[in-house]
């Protein structure tokens, strides 16, 4: 079961939030899960995905420019029925992640997709929407290390629910 | 396979909006749909059914107080892995469903519910994030009955994913 | 007192809108009102004005690439301190306005900017967090004329709360 | 000049920020500030401040059902014309302090009143929508104290708007 993760990244902390996310998917048997940029969509392998999570930074407490740009022709890609993920990075605790989360899921309701994040109902690590990670990181100092394993969990969580949903 | 609504009405506009619904989803084949108060929701019902879909009236712009108060304990019900939907009624076309259908679904991912409308994948209505009705209609002076066929299309679509799903 | 209204618009009737905005706004003396698409701004008279209102179409429940990418260089204009404003059309009555009307008061509320709409404390027309037109207007078939007086209602208390706060 | 901070509180974490954002409003000269618990709010004072700042928990990353039922109610306090502002609490980075903000500023928005956050406007700490505290504190382990400065900072930005305008 292919699995992908659709990211806008500037500095490389969103991607790297996306390849731990991807990461965490290939924990569960025959998935074969895929990070990719917007810049460098694998259609054919999205085409095939039965679930996609999508993510970028917070610019102002709102998506980027880009992201929102490329959300425009996501439904192109025949996300209908897939299941949808997001998540977030900020430089701030209150940055506006959760924002950002909250759009990108919205957009993928408009594309038809089944949204699930798990939130509350698996225990700890809650992840209410999604998970989002703090890269300026001015409360820890310690930087986006800090949330590798909320974004590992939460790949898992998301290719063990595609997985008993469409495998 | 079950199918449940549960609302919170004040004045009748949005039990009549969660009845419509309940009537969309027993368009399909062997559902059986209810639509409970929160005053009065069969637990054991809900407890069997594959999807529940939750609406309340805006009330500045957000859910009522009654609404948010039972969504507390709506973990409790054990909705978890169930497919999720919203609605709301409004009294005028910027009156704040939107705001109400977004905190609902935010909710339900908490929940670990599949969120889940359609959107404009299913082509006319497009139906974003959930069906609104303007219960007040100082636009178009026709009240509730203006938004019947949006309430049973999307109840129709719910269940018909429901099926695809579930079933 | 100058007061501006920015607008991002596809077919018209955002444009419409935004013009409707700044007629209300001229009702209250000594305002200079103009409406300035994202292509054109007024920079010098930006600068001047004391209250700007920023609105454009639902996109798929989400303001337009271009509303969005504009405003990532709205905060260059010194818009801090000024009274913020938001509107927006959709094409249906669940068409997402409300989201594009939060999430431009959002970002200007990262401006530094004061966000007012009168809410419900003018009477009626109650306009909860700003005017939304529906241009497709399923619903009553005439077009952003039936919304006309909402969006003048609406201009003229932005500009009556801004010469009380700046006049 | 008479400043508010209304706040509901379950654990303490919330009053302790509360009192934080009323400690930086009296860094402002000639200004009396204070917190209220929503249980115990003096009307007359509020009645007399010229802005009032709103927080509470975030619980299932929506506002707390005793906020809910207490905003529902602000309107009757007279709220319109003031400056308006929020903060939030939350257990996790993405634990929804930002939705309750969100829903507050709205609820403010209805009453009429004037929303100012500072933004990006004032340098850091950059405060996009207002300050979150996580109580929980999962990734830092060092508890509300880490947020206190973010606080301090957001009651003094806002003592200062609200002089600038009323004083």
């Amino acid at each position: 079961m292919k699995l992908a993760v659709i990211y806008d990244s500037k500095t490389g902390n969103t991607r790297q939030a996306a390849e731990w996310i991807a990461e965490g998917m290939s924990r569960i048997a025959n998935v074969d899960a895929h990070a990719f940029s917007i810049d460098a969509v694998d259609t054919a392998f999205i085409g095939e995905a039965k679930g996609v999570v999508i993510g970028c930074p917070s610019y102002m407490a709102t998506m980027t420019p880009d992201m929102r740009t490329w959300l425009m022709q996501g439904g192109k890609l025949g996300l209908a029925g897939k299941l949808g993920g997001a998540f977030a990075t900020e430089q701030y605790t209150h940055g506006g992640g959760e924002m950002v989360i909250q759009s990108i899921l919205t957009n993928e309701l408009v594309f038809g997709m089944l949204c699930y994040s798990g939130g509350a109902s698996l225990g700890k690590p809650i992840i209410h929407m999604g998970p989002i990670g703090v890269n300026g990181n001015v409360e820890t100092h310690n930087g986006m290390e800090h949330y590798r394993e909320n974004f590992l969990v939460y790949g898992e969580r998301f290719a063990q629910k595609a997985a008993e949903l469409f495998a």
